[in-house]
Order: structure tokens, then sequence, then C-alpha cells
């Protein structure tokens, strides 16, 4: 049954067993991890078949995920819809890459889904969503629930219909329509199995409704660090794929600066802990790269608190953004997020809504790549972080778009022209 | 209170009350217009002040429109939200009409809003949901019900919560999702006043589920021509547009042929009526355009009952189009339809679904304009045009772009590279 051991609490560092559905840490309410044994990995399987490259999804990087897709006990609970094995798009030329002579690509999770190579609801929510429904079929749960202002409901509706579990999903009204649309059409297409609730005006109305009506009559909440690490596990393959050997090569690399548009950390945490398990397993060093983590000035906890040079974020309030998987007020994997920017040498930066417009609407001027608003800010912060020394002339950096722009419109159609 | 004076029959020539609600002529079960007393309005109005170009909506020809805006009881019922006055755009360097000479413009009804000048919800349905909230605020009607595949409904939602009214609105599961959104997050933020009902597999089962579950219980039906010559009304606005004189110009005067991507064909009713009425007015002469009413060969009943001679269409069955608008099999206007492109000297063509979506593709590389399917379909026509001598060198030709792609993402998306 794969390499996981337990679960381990992030910050007390408890145990606890993987075979029982638990939310937060009871000792100190912080989010808990998956635990791999990678010392009886690397013994068993020390072939290095564990990792399968011709795979084309996430599941790929089989015994270091927190399932393995080549144990057939494992397998069963899985529920593959091409999840991972994103493109790594050449930017380098950009006209801020060019000018400073980065070696700047982005990793592109929105693309449209073509079977596998791409996420099936167009988001780097499908990589946690994925391990999330295969978790909740290894353990028999089968309600599960989420609040989301977007992305997140929209893939755990698509791998609950596929898997077979029941799944509650509570949004503002306010949630772009696509995303709006496909979860009230699935409600419709599977009555009963997909419940579409709409609580607003934010995401914390949603959650509430959800604990009042559903978490109290047995739904299990799936909302982000509520389930037991199984969202870091899903990310993880992104920083897996991050580091794999290119084609034909065997050395697993990292680069020297990655960017990321951070609302509540779990993709932070999943890449890193990745890193983590593969300097683990002998297959990197310890070097890491620098955490470059964006947000918006419109909502930006995790900047002020890196900046006051505080150990965790305090609710921020702000107008919010534009870049709406950037909406996210406070998080109880901040704290976490934190520990890892600095320990990696990086940075949480802000920019500001009007740059994030501007730069969106450049790139889809040159490019029509329907890269998100999230991805946008991640590039309108190159500036910013030349500037501040933390990318610089010959390094190689990877800016993480998250998902697509088509999934926000309206929205932000005057920034399609 | 303007110039209406009463219903007819289209096909009958029954005189009804256009103060009492109805829905088809009870003579022979097909629709019913409204008439003006043109004579009234050339009378009254002979300065030429029932039309005012300065006003940047479709009430500009207040008085020759079913509800006058320049009559205060008139203007108490119109709810103005900026519908028409949509631009017309020059597609002269269209590689087809280039090669053949023509003066092509594209008549874009899909314009995002942007106050006034653009259609509120990106499609020509505007025009004539703005006229039916309009008529049902008049004669009291509270309760709206339409079947639709799509922006039909978006559109009665947007008018019908502005003008205080209740709408239900039955559509497939599978209508494209913004649309569903736009519709799901309304009737969440308006309860009671909005119903979202999801019926299918087609607009058919989702017109039984009203029949059975509204209309008998007092909700009146907008569904094209169940209403009383509202929705040509509106729509004929198109017409009067394409008619009206050019900046600093005081002459009316039509194209030489009109590409209309026909499905129930209102608009084309429309379009008619309102040149026949500016005739009447004395603005123009006996001549009209060409009327070139275009299909998917996927879905094709007017071209099958243009090309045997038929004066009506029976019920097609086919596939369906990605030109989701064409998604019409069978049409109680359609016999007038065939009347109307008839005494036009035109045709009803059909094009390939293989032609629209390379013509779709093609436009999106090159203007990313985000015209719809529809549109796309009516410039897949013109080589087959050109060919039958539909259209000449140097004549003026007007495609009508009826919607927005973006109203049909992700349905779409595979065009759109």
């Amino acid at each position: 049954m794969g390499y996981v051991s337990g679960l381990r609490g992030i910050s007390s560092g408890q145990g606890y067993s993987s075979d029982v559905p638990m939310n937060l840490d009871p000792v100190d309410g912080r989010p808990v991890e998956m635990v791999l044994d990678l010392e009886r990995l690397a013994r068993e399987r020390a072939d290095g078949a564990w990792y399968d490259p011709s795979r084309r999804d996430m599941w790929r990087f089989g015994g270091l995920m927190a399932l393995d897709i080549t144990d057939p006990a494992d397998a069963a609970h899985i529920v593959p819809l091409g999840e991972g094995c994103t493109p790594l798009l050449d930017y380098a030329d950009h006209p801020v890459a060019r000018a400073a002579g980065l070696a700047l690509s982005v990793k592109d999770e929105g693309r449209p889904h073509a079977g596998f190579g791409a996420n099936p609801t167009q988001s780097f929510k499908d990589r946690g969503m994925a391990m999330v429904v295969a978790q909740a079929r290894r353990l028999g749960l089968s309600r599960l629930a989420v609040p989301t202002q977007g992305n997140a409901g929209d893939s755990l509706v698509r791998y609950g219909i596929a898997g077979g579990l029941s799944v509650v999903v509570a949004m503002p009204p306010d949630t772009p329509s696509p995303i709006l649309g496909n979860v009230a059409a699935a409600a419709h297409m599977h009555p009963g199995q997909v419940v579409l609730e709409l609580a607003g005006p934010t995401i914390r109305e949603a959650g509430a409704l959800l604990k009042a009506q559903y978490l109290e009559h047995g739904w299990f909440s799936v909302a982000t660090f509520q389930e037991p690490g199984w969202r870091i596990e899903g990310k993880k393959s992104l920083g897996l794929e991050l580091a794999e050997p290119a084609p034909g090569d065997t050395r697993w690399s990292l680069p020297d600066a990655v960017v990321y548009p951070t609302g509540g950390g779990t993709g932070v945490l999943g890449m890193w802990k990745a890193w983590d398990e593969l300097e683990a397993l002998g297959l990197i060093d310890a070097r890491r790269p620098r955490m470059l983590c964006v947000q918006s000035s419109a909502m930006a906890p995790l900047v002020r608190a890196f900046d006051e040079g505080r150990e965790d974020t305090t609710a921020a309030s702000g107008p919010g953004t534009i870049a709406f998987g950037l909406n996210v007020p406070a998080g109880v994997g901040h704290f976490r997020v934190l520990q890892i920017v600095r320990a990696s040498g990086g940075a949480c930066v802000a920019v500001e809504e009007g740059d994030i417009a501007a730069e969106f609407s450049r790139v889809w001027q040159q490019t029509h790549g329907w890269i998100g608003p999230e991805g946008a800010a991640c590039l309108a912060a190159l500036p910013q972080l030349i500037e501040r020394g933390l990318v610089k002339a010959g390094e190689r950096v990877v800016v993480v778009n998250t998902g697509s722009a088509e999934k926000y419109l309206p929205a932000i159609r005057d920034l399609m022209p």
C-alpha cells in the first residue's frame, strides 16, 4: 500500500494514523502532513523503478506519491483524469526576462485538457483534488464538502463524479460564471451526488454554511488543510515535475527561483516537501530554489507578515484582486509558507492591481495563451524581484501559472481586448 | 402611447388588441405581429423628431419602436440597458471579400457591454428581450417564462431583474457554462424572482417542463413567437440600424445583401418589418437587400424547404451544430422566413460544420475579436454565395454576428487555439 507511514502535525510533530480521517492537528490546530517511509522506498525500489517517466500524468512518480499507482491495491483508489505533467513554456522572450538575462519559463497549469499533459479542469487544483478523491476512496469516505472561490470546487466535482463520491460545493454567487455553470450543470446531471450551495459574499460564509448544514451531518471537509495532508501530496507532484530529469537525462535538478502566486499556500508546502523527499532519496542536494511568493497589494497577508518579520499572518482585509486565487485573507498554513520562504532565501512580494492587469493584457495581446491573472501577477513581479536581487542574470526562473483565464470570464473580459 | 394600433395574425391577417396578452394566432396557430399606425406617426411627427440619432441605444428610433421612449407613459415601461446601436465592423480585408471585391462588413451584436453601443448580455437576444420586458410591464404581466438553449435566457434574466419581473428560464444542462452560470447566479441572488430549471436533453424537454409546471399556473410564455410580436419589434431595430443615415447624412439606405445566421427567424421578420415601415414612411424605396439565411448542414430545415420549393419547414433532425443558435429544428415563423427570402431574391444556404469551425478558427487567429460561430457560419458561406451569384463584386454586404464566442466557452475552446 505505497510508502505512507502515517500523518504528522506540521508544527507539533505529533504522529497520527493515516488510516483514520482527521482534520487539523488537535495539538495546535495547525495542518497535518503525510509521512512517507523513504528508507523503505529506497530499499525496495533501489532500481529507481518507483518513477515511470513514460506515464504522462502526476502518478508517474509512483512510489513517491502518497498512493502508488503501480501497486494494484493503491491503483484501485486512484481516478486518473490526466492531471499533471503540464508543459514548461519557454518565456525567455518576455521583455523583462530578456532585458535582465533570465532563463524564464512558465509552468502552465491552465492548459486546455487534452487527455494527458494538462489538468482536466484547467487549474493546479486538480493535482490536489485527484489525491483527495483517491484518499477518500481509500478510507471509504463517500461524502466530501468544500468551500471555494472557484477552481477547487470545479475540480472536486470532476473527480467526485468520476470516483463515485458525493460532493457538496459551497461558493459565493459572484464566482465567475464558467465555474459556477460547470458546477450547476453537474449538480443537475448528478442530482443528490453533486450539490451546489451558493453563499456569500465571501468564502467565509460558504464555509459557515457547510459547517452548519453538512459537516455536522457526516460530510468530510476537504477545505484547504482541513483534509489530512492530501492536497499537499497532490501538489507535491508540481515540485517533482520541476525537479525531474529532462528527457534522455538522469539528473534531477532544481531551478534557481520559483515565482509562485500564493493564496493558501498548499502548493508551496507541496513543492518544498517534494524537494525534501528527493534529497532524502539522494537525488538532489540541500540547495533549494528561492521561493518567491507573489500576492496582490489588494490582499497581501503573507507580504505584510514577511516584511514585518512575523511568524504567521493575521487576517488581511482589502478590496480583493482580479487574480481570484489570491483572495485568501488568512490561512492556517501561512506560518509554514513563511518558514519555507525564509529558509529558501526567498521573499513574499506584492504587486499592484494595475500592474497585474497591465501584464495580463500585455501577455494576452502577445500570446493569446489564456494565462491566468495569477500567472500574470508573477510576471508583473519580475521587475521588483530583479531590482531587489531576488532573481539574477543567468538564473533559471520558473513562474507557476496556476490556471486558465478562460475560467474567469467574463470577470476579466475587459483585460482581454 | 406610441403608435401601435393593434396586433395582426402574420398569416391570417386577423386583427387583435395589443392590450390583451396572447400567444399564437387562434385562427391558424401562427405568430402575430404588432401593427403601427404609420400614417399617424408621419402626420404627428412630420418634423422627423420620432428619430433621435444622438441616443445611443435602440430606443433612438422612438416613434417607430412599439414603445416610444420619448413618450413619458411608454418610457415608464422601458428598462434601457444599452441594447442595440452595435458597431458595423469593416471586413473588407476578409480574404474572400477582398478576392471577390465585396464591400463586406459585420454587424457585431456580441461586443462586450460598455454602457451603450453594445448588447448587455452580448447577443442580439437583448433587442428582443428589452422589448418583451417593456411590453410585459405595460400589460402588468409579472411572471415570464422562456425555454432556451442559452442567450435568450441570459437576456430575459437580465431584463427581468432590472424590470422587477419574475422569470423562469428552462434550459438543457449542457448549455454552455458561462450562460448557465449567469442564470444560476442570478437565481441565487434573486430567489423567487429568478428560477432556473434544467431540463433536457434538448430545448423541447425544457419547453415541456415550462408548460406543465409554469404556463398552466399563470406564467406567460415569451418563447420565440409565443409572445405577441414583441421580439420581432425589438429585433426590428437591427433592420433600422442597417438602414439609418450615416452620421452627417440624412438618407436612409439599405445594403445589397444581408447574410444572416437563421435559427427561429425572428430577426429576419424584424428586419423585413423595419424596412416595410421605412418604405411606408417614404424613407426608402421598394428595393430590398437579398436575404441570405445561413444554416449548418447539421441542422438545416430552412435550406431543405427552400431547395425543395416548399412553403414551410418540417422538423429537421441532425447532429446539431457548434453554432448553437442555429440548433432550431423547426419554427412556427419559418413559413414567413421562406416568404421573405424568396421575395428578396435571396436564398437559404447550408455550410458544413468543418467549414464553420475552420472559419471560426481563422477569424479568431486573425482578429481575436470574439466573433461567434453563428457569424463565422455566415463568413464561411461567402464562397458559396459568390459562386451562386447571390453576392457580387462591388456590392455592400452585411454579415450579422448574433453573439459573442465568449458565451460558448468552453464548448468551442478547441477552435480558439
